[in-house]
């Protein structure tokens, strides 16, 4: 019941199929689907562009690399960039209706990954469009359909979307926390010479720095009354990690049984389900399976 | 048998509503609650009332923001105080008895957040009170009463309430541990030059920052045994923030079931709810379900 | 059948207790339990003193706090140390055989906590000494006998336990990745001018602090191959967290299951166990409980 | 059937044993056995020297370490490693096809481990070829024959292994996510004097240190902007962290389940153990258990 979803997330309708005449067919067969050789053939080649393409763009960046291999890289890349452009084409060309892929998520990462290198031809600044490129690691997802990680992939998306709610209320509760120290260690900082607590926003920002753990250093409390404050947010900050975890843990159990429940097999004679993978006969009745 | 509670909270009594008239009861069912068309959109113009408020506190505390905007804010600020004066206002006149919402936890923050802005005009250092309005971020959590967020809301409340007592000594644990090494890191590194372990507090501080792997770097161990004792409480840190983390799982695991089993089975002979999965008789009447 | 070993703990033996005098039982009674009102209250007390103590010990830390307050530190120190040992004696004194209490657990840290002020009056370099009463902060565990806290504790205790061998393989595992990774950093970063990674030792006590997410920052890679070398030690760090976290949340979910199902009653007619608190009735026969 | 994949590994072929002299029998036992005495204690032997000779690598590296105490060092290091050349040649003499044992993984380690000593004698820079020998605390996983750690690390293992698609699939989304913001916030704060985010590869370093919580400081925003993005990675990290330790935990407990159910009712027709809490015939013959 999921298949409609993925298929509008993908760019596919399964209806539209029958009317694609035979080359389609094929092509469709090759650059959608993972189910034959010559689609996963052309999965893994994808896959090795679309890495290279991005290991291409961070070299670039580096002012020395680009320096001596500049020329190489933008070889590489305009070599990509064709090949890239011809797979979107074929894409387009090897569906029925054109207009589901263009529209759906990743038909609009293809797109919007491809382009940069164009408009740099003609628009000036084109170091700024060509950061865009790396959305091109998006599209690595789409190995996903490629054998065992589809249940996985679901397992942790469905986690994460029953969750939602609680994960939503439990950030607002983040927030306020943030919000009030980051004010509070404003109040007691901010008036310290030298205090990296100048404003509201960097004492929030400050406060997110220390909930979460990550503590640069870059800001930190000097006084007594701003440390003792600190210490108490850090404790906080570890105690509520749990909350989270908690939540997640929780429904990536039920999400767990439910995916692995799809595959039970029923009792032919008590029809009682639920039996293990290596069970030969009913736990139930003792019938075969 | 929460709603007493939850009452005391959001300052309601629900005996006392019959005794209001009609335009109170209107004005209740739009303030107080977000099942009509009226009180959702007055709960969202309020959330939006909010954020704004927020924003422009925190905006105002930056020096070369507020020199450039600082009329713009004063005007702002001063139109939503007004507003959230005669919502203040509005909310006692549209309740049965007002002492009961007034000494409520939310009536509580309404007038602290509200009044600062106030008192700025009489009092000098308004700059230090303002900073109190932060808590009007608090507000918002009664956006929480909207839709599927009461659930997951009591879920994570439930798992924290039932798990206090071993978050309580999971805490003095902690505590213990900070407070012992941070004096054994005093011996040690107390009497270097230029060591951040000036005193007892301050190790301890950096204990609090160490074990919750925070980590700011403003003090750090320089000696090899310091080196070795940060070491421990770091990897000491890393493995007991499992602790409140498995508290919190398996009371999330049970509340969640809990308020689950809540819209499970009732009973045909008392409708009772909340029976266990495997049950075959009303815990309540002992009928057969 | 844990309470022989709470006993050794706590250094009281109940065979004893009937050699004892009255005068020696009831202060027993006040000293060692908590179920009466002076038992409750000498416990408070107790717990007072032990916090000012500690909070002196901290104070007294503080060079310039010293400096103003000295005397009255002294005065407070002296004080409490009198009555600690006034308390030490008298816990001797109402125990039959003294032996148990003085070398228990809590036995050991009550006089290793007090004898430090005691040495301070001979000895020199009292200041090293003082340090030790921080030991005091232990006792404060006794309180965790008041009420719901046993339960609480015998939780976690019982989930640490139980995990303690899967916890030291996996210490074994951090402790190899960061030998094995910290080696390799000295090797890439070792002869770099003014790298922090001047040795093994040193080199493995970053990897410590990158692992564990903590990032003091006072070394860090600045090699392109030593920064890649730390993301992959990052994201390992990141990732294995899940590893106790897993363990200790199994652990609990069962250690919670086993204490709760202690109160479990089980039906008079059938014999089931496992009802939740609020039945009446069987769940599986519907019988009366 | 978990055996022939742990003796690949351990280098063992229970076949071959028969064909072993009396002699190479007992050394087997000796060696590669922990259940005899004299295997327990050569364990434990192997295990102190394996500690003895990582420390002496260890303070080997510290410049002031080595000018005082160098030919002590050495000569501790020369002893062990001549002991550990016997300890492979006999290992290699003790069983019936040694290349089963010379190309398993811990006969890799033990060779790897080993050389580095002998090659410093002719190739110079042994330096960097010492630290290799870190590579010998990978022996101590050997230990965990002992006892109680057998099981503990194959629920570990087993956990990580049923949890590696799930995991797999997570770690490319933090990449995405580290690559994603990395670039966004070279584009940010690139052209910022003295920023640190000089190219990609390094605001992606920025950008796993700030993910994992980890936090160096070493580099970090200076603009609103770029706090702002970095403030939503934190806490991205922060709630994500989430994920993983779901995986983990749920695999964990039902590993857990699994690892002591083969230790539950056994049927007493087939003997088949592994049996389900709420099975009434048994899974594999049918016969009522």
């Amino acid at each position: 019941m999921q298949r409609p979803i993925r298929n509008i997330i993908k760019g596919e309708n399964p209806i539209e199929k029958s009317r694609l005449k035979p080359w389609q067919l094929k092509l469709h067969e090759i650059i959608f689907e993972a189910d034959t050789v010559a689609g996963k053939t052309f999965d893994l080649a994808l896959l090795g562009a679309i890495f290279t393409s991005i290991v291409v763009v961070m070299l670039e960046s580096v002012d020395y690399l680009n320096a001596e291999y500049g020329t190489l890289f933008i070889t590489i890349e305009w070599t990509l960039t064709i090949l890239f452009t011809i797979e979107y084409i074929l894409r387009i060309l090897s569906i029925g209706k054109p207009v589901y892929y263009i529209f759906s998520f990743y038909g609009i990462v293809d797109l919007v990954s491809t382009l940069p290198s164009y408009l740099g031809l003609w628009v000036s600044g084109g170091h700024t469009l060509s950061v865009i490129r790396a959305l091109r690691f998006l599209r690595i997802f789409r190995i996903l359909k490629l054998g065992q990680y589809i249940d996985s992939g679901k397992i942790i998306t469905k986690a994460l979307v029953t969750s939602r709610h609680k994960i939503i209320v439990f950030m607002f509760a983040v927030l306020t926390i943030v919000m009030i120290i980051g004010s509070l260690m404003f109040l007691i900082e901010g008036d310290i010479e030298g205090s990296g607590f100048t404003s509201i926003p960097r004492s929030v920002y400050w406060a997110i720095v220390t909930l979460t753990t990550v503590g640069y250093g870059d800001i930190s409390p000097t006084t007594a009354l701003g440390q003792t404050l600190a210490s108490i947010l850090m404790v906080l900050g570890y105690a509520i990690i749990a909350v989270p975890t908690g939540i997640m843990t929780s429904e990536m159990i039920s999400a767990n049984k439910e995916v692995s429940n799809h595959r039970a097999r029923s009792c032919p004679n008590c029809s009682f389900e639920g039996h293990d993978d290596d069970a030969d006969f009913c736990k139930k009745c003792g019938h075969t399976l």
